[in-house]
């Protein structure tokens, strides 16, 4: 009953404001992120007349819910996507995602170096700092370029390769920090190997279930006499592949990719094929991706914006330019139009999904209770990362829908 | 990521027995509840080999998702039937839901009188055993209903409207035992009078708004521009009605069920309401529904069939005699053949949903906690009452697919 409660009032909200972007030629997606943002801003305000929503961003049912919707997220990318084509630009998306990561993670380093105070935990708030600059949200990135109908663009589909990548790279990284959180120190080669293979594992194992036994079997899915069996083995087989990824170390959003994308045309008949497309859009669209937006601006804690300003200004400009130059500039370099590789650097500026959960676990780790007393550099470097995501994750459609155009 | 590989688990073991009951001629529901009773033996035997499926039962997420798929199954089902034809056959109905509803109160709380030992709580154990029999799972009925393409045939919507009939009067008969179980005491006129008050408003309102609001406005759908608008609306609508009967103290499947009744192919254009048709059925059918079914196999807990078998035996005659004599008789009464009477009189036997949340609240509520210490009748009431709704719940489809046939 809570929950029917609170999807009702994110679900009027965001299909609300994203409306209303719309209309003002904006993405829907922005207007989602925005309604989540504004309800933060009301629930705290007034949290003692919103008890229910005011404790939503440590509800485990919601947080199960926002998991879920980033599953269907991820999946329906999957399918979007023409997997052949994005195999074709991997190349260059690697080297777009290595630049795109490490410039980033660099400066993010360098910059909290620089001005966070000297104690015990500098080193592990300054990896902080570089990590959550670093990273990358899947789920925002390929929602709007499906939104705009441009995910099998050129760009599009090197910002979908590149930003796989990133998150692939971005779990050693976390690996890295959360040994650094545990231990002090930063991980044995052994653990990097272990973590190595386990991503090779994870592409042989998808990828080999993917090219030879899912064509065999997708062609049997028709001969099932139970309802809606289609989508079902859609779904076991996405599960299937998700719980592999956590199984490995990897996070549960590349196995619903994997899973979407040797879900295709050519593997099952045509009727199929479109029916369930249809359906997991519903689903995804219509019901949780709104939910889960509106989840990632209902973060937003704004203490930062009076409290450190310059830093947060600093922190913004660098997650941008770290992005632009280091994975726009590669793009260009690799041949892209300018427009087209300022697109690939917006594209991969939202940091709003993975960005958030890395923060608490930070949080939890008990990275910021060094100096003690903090200064307010430390006191409030949760909330300026919070909404360093949120900004660079609602400037993502923004930028966007401008540089590629709707279709 | 343990609600994805809960889903997982739930997903291929009710596809797979579903399939199979399918293909030896059974409700493809009746495996589903046979795959979670299968599940929870095992989860019981070797619950340290599941950790996580074997807290299942309790789990605050589970619970939300099983409440989410009851909430599907209700919509889905309004969504499915002809309003109209439903009022015309409501006056019969209601006479058949009283009598499905009094024979089996009043033989349940007689059995429980004459057998349970003297306690102070010996009043409120029978009042229990009374409540546990009358009620019906609407949900249930109306998955089989569809499943076998009955819902809008003659007994189809005289089980239905039953159905429904009976789960508001169960409302009331919640009202005292709560009252009893916390009081030791019935109900005052008051409170009694303030539940219909209640009723009578919530019919008032959705009914009112479904004639008069809704067709109006379920032409404007088309017009929104942000991507699968109209289902967000539909699901807006239903999410709003379901608080609506909780905020009256009603149950929300009733608000679902209103909901889906007024979204019809006369108030949307027939492209929108064909799709989102579509799409409530995927979500439905193919995700979250087999996970309620089988969740409601796993609450089964057999110690009863070893520790009272006869007591066990009798209720569940009880139990099948009260609604074949109660709701069959009068549904034959009324001009129904003797195959349809019997259809409503097995439609209307199912217990699963409710059933489960009422004796889970008698159990929190410690009513099985006198005479101390108790007689194994007593020790195991529980259990007896939770096979009972498994039982009588898995008859329902088997009878009714042999009753009815499949169109």
């Amino acid at each position: 009953m809570e929950l029917l409660y609170v999807l009702l009032v994110l679900l009027v909200i965001t299909r609300v404001f994203g409306e209303a972007a719309e209309r003002i030629r904006q993405p829907a997606l922005a207007g989602e992120i925005i309604a989540g943002v504004m309800l933060g801003i009301v629930v705290a305000r007034f949290s003692g007349a919103f008890p229910i929503l005011a404790g939503l961003p440590d509800d485990e049912v919601f947080l199960a819910i926002t998991d879920l919707a980033i599953f269907f997220l991820m999946l329906f990318a999957g399918i979007e996507l023409r997997p052949r084509q994005l195999a074709e630009s991997s190349g260059g998306a690697l080297l777009v995602a290595i630049g795109g990561f490490c410039l980033p993670l660099a400066s993010g380093f360098a910059l909290a170096w620089f001005l966070l105070p000297d104690s015990d935990l500098k080193l592990v708030q300054s990896l902080f700092v570089g990590t959550a600059l670093a990273i990358t949200a899947v789920p925002v990135a390929v929602k709007i370029l499906m939104d705009l109908g441009r995910l099998n663009s050129k760009p599009g589909q090197m910002i979908v390769s590149a930003a796989i990548f990133d998150d692939v790279l971005s779990l050693v990284l976390l690996t890295a920090l959360l040994a650094v959180i545990r231990t002090g120190e930063l991980p044995g080669t052994f653990e990097v190997i272990g973590l190595a293979g386990n991503i090779a594992l994870f592409f042989a194992i998808t990828i080999g279930i993917g090219l030879f036994v899912i064509p065999k079997i997708g062609h049997l899915l028709g001969a099932a006499k139970v309802a809606e069996f289609e989508l079902s083995a859609l779904l076991v087989g996405a599960l299937g592949y998700a719980i592999l990824a956590e199984l490995l170390g990897l996070h549960f959003i590349l196995g619903a990719f994997m899973a979407g994308l040797f879900f295709t045309r050519t593997t099952t008949e045509k009727r199929v094929y479109e029916d369930v497309k249809t359906k997991i859009s519903g689903i995804t669209s219509g019901f949780l991706a709104p939910v889960f937006f509106a989840s990632i601006g209902l973060h937003l804690e704004p203490r930062a914006i009076v409290e450190i300003p310059v830093f947060l200004a600093l922190l913004i400009a660098v997650a941008f330019a770290g992005k632009l130059i280091g994975a726009g500039a590669v793009a260009y370099s690799l041949g892209m139009g300018k427009r087209e590789a300022a697109a690939v650097g917006m594209g991969m500026s939202g940091r709003g999904a993975v960005e958030l959960i890395i923060a608490d676990i930070a949080l939890r780790g008990g990275v910021f209770l060094a100096p003690d007393p903090p200064p307010p550099i430390i006191a409030n470097l949760f909330s300026a990362i919070v909404i360093m995501a949120v900004v660079t994750t609602l400037a993502t459609p923004i930028a966007l829908r401008r540089l590629l155009g709707k279709a």
